[in-house]
C-alpha cells in the first residue's frame, strides 16, 4: 500500500469509513472487490488503512465512473453483505477541489 | 476512535494521507494539534487510521473554516515540521456531495 500522488483536480473521491464485524471471509472478498475496482473505467487509485476503524478512499475520474462501479456485479453482491461485514459504515462521495503534498 | 455519522452534505472533507518517518515526538504533537482542531470554528469531526499508510479525514462546515484552521498558530508550526514527520504526504480538500451508511 502506498499513497496516491499522481492525481490532479478536479476529480472525485469516495471515502468509506467502517467498523468491522469479525466475519472471517472479509479479507478475501475485499481483495477480490478491489481487484475488480482497479479494472473499472475511470478508476484513479486506492488508499486504505485500518486499526480501530477502517478508512478506504477510492479516487475516480467522474461521477459516472462511480455510478458504474456501484452497479458492477461483484461489487453489488458485496454491498448486500454489508451488515455481515460491518457493524457501522459511512460512504461519502466528494469532489476533490485542491491538493498538495510531497 | 469512532466513525463520524452526524454530518449532512454539503460540507467539506480534508483527506490527509501520509507515510511517517520514525520521529518519536510525532504522537504527542499530533494529539495536541487534534485537540486544537476540535476547538476550531466549523470543525465537524475527525477520523483516523494507520497501518502501512496513515489516512486522516477531518470534516468542516465550509472552505473558510479550513482556511482558518490552516492559519492556526500551533497547526502552522506543525506544518513546518512536515518533512521531519513524513516521508510522503498528500492533502486533498473535497466537497462532500452525498453520503449514506448505517
Amino acid at each position: 500500500m502506498s499513497i496516491v500522488t499522481h492525481t490532479s483536480p478536479p476529480y472525485y473521491a469516495v471515502i468509506f469509513t467502517s467498523i468491522r464485524t469479525d466475519a472471517e471471509s472479509y479479507s478475501a472478498i475485499a481483495e477480490h472487490v478491489l481487484e475488480e475496482a482497479k479494472k473499472q473505467k475511470g478508476f484513479l487509485g486506492f488508499e486504505s488503512a485500518r486499526n480501530e476503524i477502517g478508512i478506504s478512499v477510492s479516487y475516480w475520474r467522474d461521477l459516472e465512473s462511480i455510478r458504474e462501479w456501484k452497479e458492477q456485479t461483484l461489487h453489488k453482491k458485496a454491498q448486500t453483505m454489508a451488515h455481515y461485514f460491518y457493524t457501522h459504515f459511512r460512504v461519502r462521495v466528494c469532489k476533490v477541489e485542491r491538493e498538495y503534498g510531497f
